[in-house]
């Protein structure tokens, strides 16, 4: 029996380079895993037309987990494949939790001036099944000089309460013990209500746990002047997903930052993969830095509730990036064997 | 005959002691001004219990322009001033053209390594009177499990072409000539659309315009890592809202940063103010620092059509940054002689 069944989707450009040192990672630390391959993304797209056959995603569904290198390629109409494939699994296989933890690695230099390794640990807890991400929107009048067009936010207190529920509870694990809560119910009034009023239900429940809010334009502001002062932040779809970018790009790069799209019932499939795209135009020269394809390695371990190897492979990355002169050319394959070697001890 | 009817709306903490030196500016590079002052604010709120009468609107419309300083107080439950004032005036005087610029000015030190003084220097001109700020949005079953709200974008073709027809003006009378739109095509896809083929229009009536588009996550991160490549971004009012702010974060903070909520035809009048708040901690000792308050004299006078009068009050500015000695402590008072003895040249 195996131990645990795995879709890998390595997808377009680097991204099978990286996922191959992935499950080089992934292998050396969990034995016995069933991996089975998928091809999705833009050479499928431009093969066959097809973005993700609902077979596929019947077959997906059978696994305890999606890894996923990288899709896209810039002959694809942009919107394709990320409708098409990354919102669809999200919102087909309940995935709520959107995990992105921002860690500023030592040997990573960050953008900013004076900002110490370890002194940025953070993670964005990002609603993945609701907001302006629902899809509802619509249009008049196209072309004219009348043409309107709109996007609805759509928030329930079901969805907003169990991803909240999910940030507090990550919260309890860490030593900081801290959720803020980010927002816009200055403006938003009817959303901002929803998740102020459910967020201050579920922080009575937990009294440990400092809490804080903060206004989204406050919070981008902060990330940049003051990133350490995070540890854990819930937020909506959108706000997530631009305030995960900045959190990435104070901790050394989107090259760096892991993801899950998490279902944490796992009564569906979660699907990890790192942030950065398929960069086509060092694909194929073994020159990509399987970093953060290794690091989300680490967060579906943690979600298929082997914490022990999943802290491992994190540590074995930071050793890494910490050994690393600058200068020195990398290579993808060297990386990958010397990350496994390093994960199993 | 008054060379400009300006209302003058000192608010509350410091807002009065900025804007005393914003209007010692003012009427030194251009005597003759007729100021009035509204008593608008926290302190109007808590002893009437309005925020901005009706009467009061009418009268602010026979001016031609208001000079706001900093509105809001702890005591003031969020949003009632944000909503009740800021946005009111926003919406009913048309204030489609929401102007922040940012630059790095000499002395100021920004939080990002390696960033030179003079790099950065954009504008971002974003939508005031449409997008999700329309106040569109509804709830049910509020307080129960069943609850659910709701936010909605409102994006018109008139909206939406007027703002990047003036961005592209803006981008005409700067040396690099560049606009970047930015969005979220890839999820907001209707209005992703509006704005991508209003853009489109327009840049093809601009051919000696450089354009770009990148989506609000992408623009949030560069904003971090490369903010040098930015001249003119146009964006709609959320995104607007958050970029702005790390605008003003990699330029020094929004101590620094001015705004005009703009009526560029002149209908209505336009409003500017510092993006700072009313910062009650240092209240009344004679410590705020007025740049940004007279960086927004500056705007208000361009947009009144004294271009040449607004190019030395951003100079005085600019002079009396970098002439500042990091530690030695700052007089309000002093600053607003020194700058508007430096503005008359
Ligand atoms: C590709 C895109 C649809 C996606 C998103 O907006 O969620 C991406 O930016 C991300 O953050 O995973
Ligand atoms: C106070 C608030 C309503 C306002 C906004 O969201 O526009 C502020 O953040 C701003 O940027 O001027």
């Amino acid at each position: 029996m195996s131990v645990a069944r795995i879709a890998v989707v390595a997808g377009d450009g680097i991204g099978p380079e990286v996922i191959g040192q992935a499950r080089k990672v992934l292998d050396a630390v969990l034995p016995g895993v069933e991996a089975t391959e998928y091809d999705l993304g833009a050479a499928r797209y431009h093969r066959t037309g097809e973005v993700l056959p609902d077979s596929v995603i019947e077959e997906l569904r059978g696994h305890d987990a999606i890894l996923l290198g990288a899709v896209g390629d810039p002959t694809v109409p942009p919107g394709v494949l990320e409708r098409g494939l990354l919102l669809k699994l999200r919102f087909d296989f309940d995935q709520y939790v959107n995990l992105r933890p921002s860690r500023l690695f030592p040997g990573v230099v960050s953008p900013l001036a004076g900002v110490k390794p370890g002194e940025i640990d953070m993670v964005v807890v990002r609603e993945g099944t609701e907001g302006l991400y629902a899809g509802a929107g619509g249009g008049l009048h196209r072309g004219t000089p009348a043409e309107i067009a709109t996007e609805e936010s759509l928030n329930t207190r079901h969805g907003v309460e169990r991803v909240i529920r999910d940030a507090f509870a990550r919260a309890e694990r860490r030593p900081r013990r801290k959720v803020t809560l980010v927002h816009k119910t200055n403006v938003l009034t009817h959303a901002g209500s929803l998740w102020a009023r459910t967020f201050a239900a579920v922080a009575a429940e937990h009294p440990d746990v400092t809490t804080e809010y903060q206004h989204v334009d406050a919070a981008a502001m902060f990330l940049v002047t003051q990133p350490q002062r995070y540890d854990v932040i819930v937020t909506d779809n959108l706000f997530g997903d631009i305030l995960t970018d900045i959190a990435a790009a104070v901790t050394g790069g989107i090259g760096m930052a892991a993801s899950g799209s998490i279902n944490p019932e796992r009564t569906h499939p979660s699907m990890f993969e790192p942030v950065h795209g398929s960069a086509p135009d060092i694909a194929g020269k073994g020159l990509a830095d399987p970093a953060a394809a290794v690091l989300s390695v680490s967060l579906l371990l943690d979600h298929l509730g082997h914490a022990d190897a999943a802290h491992r492979v994190a540590e074995a990355v930071a050793a890494e990036l910490a050994g690393r002169t600058s200068g020195s050319p990398l290579r993808t394959a060297d990386v990958g064997d010397r990350l496994a070697a390093a994960a199993v001890g």
